[in-house]
């Protein structure tokens, strides 16, 4: 017989809540990265984020228990930064930089934690949840809450299966992992990155997956967008920025066509005052991909790199790289990070196709952490996942609007997005299917 | 951080053995069928088993530690039945026949241990291991000899990966087994047993796959021939007999040919006296099939079926459906068992063929409980099973023989196969290579 520990299994019987995030470090690394710039400039600006079911066919709010959404949100609330993550964000050397977040905003971390949410159910089936207040308060609750729902919802359906079934799931799950890990291995040069945190299938996968590719990839693996993971397992924090950034500016340009025009610019600005070197990276495709580097100031061609986000990765990349020859800039030391719905059959067309070219990175989100297509031992549909997204949806008292390179991925107030168009045009926007 | 249980690592730092056998029981079901029968008729009839590894370019004694083999087998030697064990060989129905073990019987199990063995290094690169003393003390060695050392030889091998690449191998090895049960869950009326004791990969991962079958087959699982997994799983256990008894009775007609083509007969006789109804199961090849069908007397069209062996399975259940046909006896009513290195494929194709025309079962041995192929992160063929038998070798004095129907499983002294060879005939053996 196994010995039992009787003061383990007491303790467990005891169990209220299984909690899906633990740490307020369980988090995307960006996030931290546009807090500093966001508490430094803007942390009063009024916003409000809001949970988005793009797949709507899915009706989360029949498949996730509210009273489980409210008590995971609710324990997220208690979590603080504890000493020992405080002293490895100051310690810590992010993108080869030291001291990269400065001890004043650490010390306004100490303090922190998630403001209030506003949750209820909507008749179409879906949850409504949405974060109000200073931008510096709220912008942090994006990751959590879009990991609370999508475990709540993974957890949900494994609850039908036996414990027996849930070994043949999870068995399947990591073969099926381990085979691509083995085909990724094949590619030189290859760089790639963990971007699974928001839709994982759940922590302790993530955690089993971010093993896989530094037990499988090497050097190839150069990192987790997870800052929690990333302190656990010695591994690189990355990620930059997202459209946040430039959807609230643009709000704050209120009426002003001009202004509207100029914020994407002004958002970099404020991103180069805060950070430079590899973290200069910027995501052209909030308003349009065609309309940004068109209007771009000459210096963003010394940036790093860009991180194309809607368009088809091979266009979107050579649209850049045709902007950057235009620039007389040599893309061999330029970075493009592509990282929208990335798996292991575009991350091979996309690598071989800029082979040589410029430099690539792939971020992998949601195919690496939350794969689970024919692992149970019967369909389970809950197991495929959503697309889900928390987005800035007002600032200062007005719609927030994203233009996207892609019209299925576009946000907004109907007249606003009318306006964003007429202001940056609608050259180079295409359509395709929004899965992940 | 997960509790550690300080009382449990403290007692784990001083193992000296991780036991492969823990138990008695944990043998195949016919030993102790077979068993009961020796200890009436035959206890001190004196045999001597020896281990033989067929796949010789398998150099074994340089795969396996012999000092870990020795405290293995060692170990094994100081294990006895239990109460409960013995309860339950008592109490339990099995084939659907209460009491089938003799409370004299029980008593002298209550007695035994494993005799000692015989333990040296041939220049092959083999072991000479072997048991000798009465048939009744010594037949119990077969299946610990043999689990013992394949669960050697795969834990050998298993010491040079690392914990994630065991964590891969295991998901791979369920992921496959898995796609196997569910190819077999789409066979009507299948019956199938696990026959993999012998050849396992190792005693948990045997109990693995006799729950997967469990769950993944419901009852066309039709039971296990290990005793103790039968027992621990309630399931039942399953096997007749063996070609140890021809190969005994032979040896003990002496130099004496008409007792010789008679021994095989004999066997059946003492087995229909020892039992009855479904356990009429008879073992054909242990000197030819073609040979033992011709001389068969009336009753044995009677029983219940055969176990074709050594033959391809269409062909050597061909045979005896014509010798069924001959007989005029309905082979619709009849049983045949398939259980000499079955897999998927062949299960498939021999279900197929014999479909409605006469019962069909299958013990999966080899394939089901040691098929690691392509299943470690870079190939292993150390974990490619053997073909390693635990065979009598001598009895009362003379060479134990056995032709069988593929001649590259004949097995006993040249002169003595030459004498079995001119009693019993050699039409209908064929030689296929011998993998498992």
């Amino acid at each position: 017989m196994a010995s039992v520990d009787l003061a383990k299994r007491a303790y467990d019987h005891g169990w209220r809540l299984d909690p899906i995030v633990r740490s307020l470090l369980d988090t995307d690394f960006y996030k931290l990265l546009m807090l500093q710039l966001i508490w430094r400039k803007h942390r009063d600006t009024p916003v409000r984020f809001s949970v988005i079911n793009r797949t709507r066919s899915v009706r989360l709010a029949d498949e996730v228990d509210e009273a489980e959404l409210r008590a995971q949100l609710d324990h997220a609330r208690t979590l603080r930064f504890s000493n020992r993550e405080l002293i490895w964000l100051g310690g810590n050397t992010f993108y080869g930089v030291k001291s990269i977040f400065s001890p004043d905003f650490l010390a306004w971390l100490a303090e922190y934690r998630l403001p209030e949410y506003d949750l209820s159910r909507g008749e179409d089936g879906q949850f409504q949840l949405e974060f109000s207040g200073g931008w510096a308060d709220v912008t942090l609750w994006e990751i959590p809450a879009l990991s609370i729902l999508n475990e709540l919802r993974s957890r949900r359906a494994l609850r039908r299966l036996g414990r027996f079934e849930l070994d043949v799931l999870y068995s399947r799950a990591k073969t099926k992992l381990w085979g691509k890990v083995e085909r990724l291995r094949r590619l030189e040069r290859l760089a790639i990155s963990d971007f699974g945190t928001r839709r994982r299938h759940g922590f302790l996968w993530q955690g089993w997956c971010v093993e896989a590719l530094k037990e499988g990839l090497g050097k190839a693996f150069i990192g987790t967008s997870n800052v929690l993971l990333a302190m656990n397992n010695d591994l690189e924090a990355v990620g930059t920025n997202g459209h946040e950034l430039p959807m609230v500016l643009a709000a704050l340009a209120g009426d002003d066509d001009a202004a509207l025009r100029a914020a994407p610019y002004q958002v970099l600005e404020e991103w180069r005052a805060t950070y430079d070197g590899n973290l200069l990276v910027a995501l052209p495709d909030a308003f349009g991909t065609r309309a940004f580097l068109a209007d771009a100031p000459e210096w963003l061609a010394d940036w790093k790199g860009f991180r194309p986000d809607s368009a088809p990765p091979i266009a979107g990349g050579e649209e850049i790289l045709a902007w950057w020859a235009a620039k007389g800039r040599d893309p061999r030391e330029r970075l493009l990070v592509f990282a929208d719905g990335m798996d292991v059959d575009t991350i091979e067309t996309t690598h071989a196709h800029f082979k040589g070219r410029v430099r690539t990175s792939f971020g992998w989100g949601t195919n690496l952490t939350n794969d689970f297509r024919d692992c149970a031992p019967a369909p389970m549909p809950e197991l495929t996942p959503i697309s889900l997204v928390c987005k800035v949806t007002q600032a200062a008292g007005r719609s927030a609007v994203k233009l996207s390179d892609n019209v299925e991925k576009a946000t907004g107030d109907p007249a606003e997005i009318a306006r964003y168009l007429r202001v940056f045009g609608e050259a180079g926007r295409g359509r395709q299917a929004v899965t992940v």
